[in-house]
């Protein structure tokens, strides 16, 4: 018996058939006497049909419009289940996220959830009723519609376990949990009972995208335990928690790749305080998100930079860096699309030295160069040319011996 | 130059090419240096879609949540019609009912509007910006959205008009105005150039729902001056207005007929004080609207009391009343729904004796039965057998000669 937050993703609910399939599981946890709450995504591809309908206007589309169009989608999701829960005699009531009281900043489309009110929630569920809350949206300040990015809705659920203080909170999604890397790309890869929540945002972060970085911000900041599991079977899932609470300490948990990368490099920059400044504040004011910087060793007083941001990001960036060039004194640029990122996660890395070594040797044992190095406390990432992406991820799966991890 | 509020019904805004169409007259309005807010309903099918998937889950289902579904509609035709002015250079923004401050009361489904609180509209308008409204709904006093009926965008422009205290006020639709019969019936009918709202409030609730008789309430209760006239194209269409500014007095405006109607009678019930309120409350308490009301003259203590009221309802009602003939000690009761009613409508029936007269010798004169009268000041109504409605409709028309009314 307790609160228990469910979240359910749009493949879920893809389907009339499959919301009764979830008004069931949802049944069946109330009569167990648990209060229950439901985040919901919109039907399966209804985003991506009203994104279509507004693609007719043209591109460029003010977000403030875009947000109020999206929200449909999950006012829609959630409605239904409410509908079909009543229908099973589970007395159930929907929300959308300004009635659930979900606040949040005005930057439209990829909104942050700021504060969650509460009261309106409470006061549903101390009427005994199922409260269905459409994810991926909140209110701005301003009284207006925002959503919250893609996955949204998953940081919907992880912040309302945290305002409800929920005993349990579990992501119900198309992955049967967290795996030791992309199932896909590595045959052997093993399903984590357990992960931390630093390594689960490295992993985030590093491009293994089953949770929203944000949601597992918040699941860390307010200590909530997320349970991620399949919406399709009974498996259990990966449970994310505190690093204290794990079983067992394990020095490496996951190999992570993202081939969305690209890379810039600018040569023979003056070696000066205030350049890195002047060369990250300009990237950053153009809305450019730049993701490994490295700087070489200098020579003479001259400095090599080289950073890599989103591919998609490279065509905005390219004139802003040619601007810096000219403007930092750089000899030349150079800068290319086709490398990828891998990378090792593990919390128990920053006390086992060598685990960045044992890494470089395996991509050195398959004869794959690395063209950029970065780590931190609990991973350590190398950007390599993207053909070879899938064989560095298998041997570095193999070299750490996940296989067999738990 | 002034306020203009333009009201777009759902085969308005079927598609992106038409709401185009929409944009760009509304851009034109503006560009002349009008302020302007516009009212949509739901794209084409939407509603009916929605309710489709709903009816999934079974019947008889809440309308609160079929409120909460049914409600996205409107959003997305406001954002999508927002994001196209936008695209056009012309600054809009669009707002859900209870963004614009449409108030109602908590009757899920038919919802009436209470109040408007217009200062978020006023704040937008003062922007330059065009103000796009979900039309159809709006949030009860517990924060819930509700919807306003079938037709309830119709409403929500007038009382937006009102409200605003607007100089315009122009609902488009799929007709070319108010005609003195249903021009599907009667080849002849005539677009009138204005109707008074007394007359329409008749017409409306005779069966001519051109526009929801809440939306002419509104207007006549506020004195706004509403013009109904086609989407499609430029055609004049008709104004509803005050009596005392209409250009002609004319004596019949219009012929309405309305077949959906049932008819049921009480024989021999005790003539004594209360039987008509322990009847009628018994149905109103039932939720059955009662319409036409007629109690025959008494012979030997005992009444007989007819009444209609929509087919639809004749299967809810039927258990009501055979419990009442036992309460009331009728000697019987009989229903038939193969009626229907024509009525003959117009302001000026008032000051000019004989009008009824001259209805009832059209009807005989076609050897067509009457079952029911009912008056009012401005109105006839004649309950006849369904199968002759139309010839009744036609006569009716030819005798007012209403195909050369203006």
């Amino acid at each position: 018996m307790g609160l228990i937050v469910k979240k359910f993703g749009g493949s879920s609910v893809s389907s009339m058939e499959q919301i009764k399939n979830i008004a069931t599981r949802v049944k069946q946890k109330r009569e167990n006497g648990n209060q229950v709450v439901v985040v919901v995504s919109a039907m399966g591809d209804t985003t991506d049909e009203l994104i279509q309908l507004a693609s007719f206007v043209g591109s460029d589309l003010s977000s403030r419009e875009m947000d109020m169009l999206l929200a449909t989608g999950e006012q829609q999701s959630a409605s239904l289940l409410a509908l079909t829960l009543q229908s099973m005699d589970c007395s159930a009531v929907s929300l959308t996220g300004w009635q659930a009281g979900i606040q949040s900043d005005s930057s439209y489309s990829r909104a942050r959830i700021t504060d969650i009110t509460t009261s309106r929630i409470l006061k549903e569920l101390n009427n005994d009723k199922v409260v269905v809350i459409a994810g991926f949206q909140g209110i701005s300040p301003e009284d207006d519609i925002t959503t919250l990015g893609r996955g949204g809705s998953d940081t919907t659920a992880v912040a309302l376990a945290a305002s409800l203080n929920a005993d349990e909170c579990i992501i119900f999604t198309d992955v049967e949990g967290i795996y030791t890397a992309d199932p896909r790309i590595v045959k052997n890869a093993s399903k984590l009972k357990s992960i931390c929540y630093e390594e689960m945002l490295e992993m985030s972060s590093l491009g293994a995208v089953v949770l929203q970085p944000r949601a597992v911000e918040f699941a860390m900041l307010y200590n909530v335990d997320v349970k991620v599991q399949s919406s399709f079977n009974n498996n259990s899932g990966t449970v994310l928690t505190e690093v204290s609470k794990m079983e067992k300490q394990r020095v490496v948990s996951g190999v992570a790749h993202d081939i969305n990368c690209a890379k810039v490099a600018l040569y023979d920059v003056a070696d000066r305080p205030g350049i890195a400044r002047d060369l990250f504040t300009t990237l950053a004011n153009n809305g450019i998100n730049v993701d490994m910087v490295v700087q070489s060793a200098n020579r003479e007083d001259r400095n090599d930079i080289a950073f890599t941001i989103e591919s998609d990001e490279l065509e905005r960036a390219l004139p802003v860096v040619n601007i810096l060039v000219n403007e930092l004194g750089a000899s030349g640029m150079s800068y290319g699309d086709k490398v990828a990122k891998v990378s090792i996660v593990g919390a128990g890395m920053q006390s086992n030295p060598g685990i960045a070594a044992a890494m470089f040797e395996a991509l050195a044992e398959e004869n794959i160069n690395i063209h950029m190095i970065s780590t931190s406390e609990i991973k350590v990432s190398c950007i390599i040319d993207e053909e070879v992406i899938e064989k560095a991820v298998n041997a570095l799966h193999n070299k750490f011996e996940l296989d067999n991890i738990k």
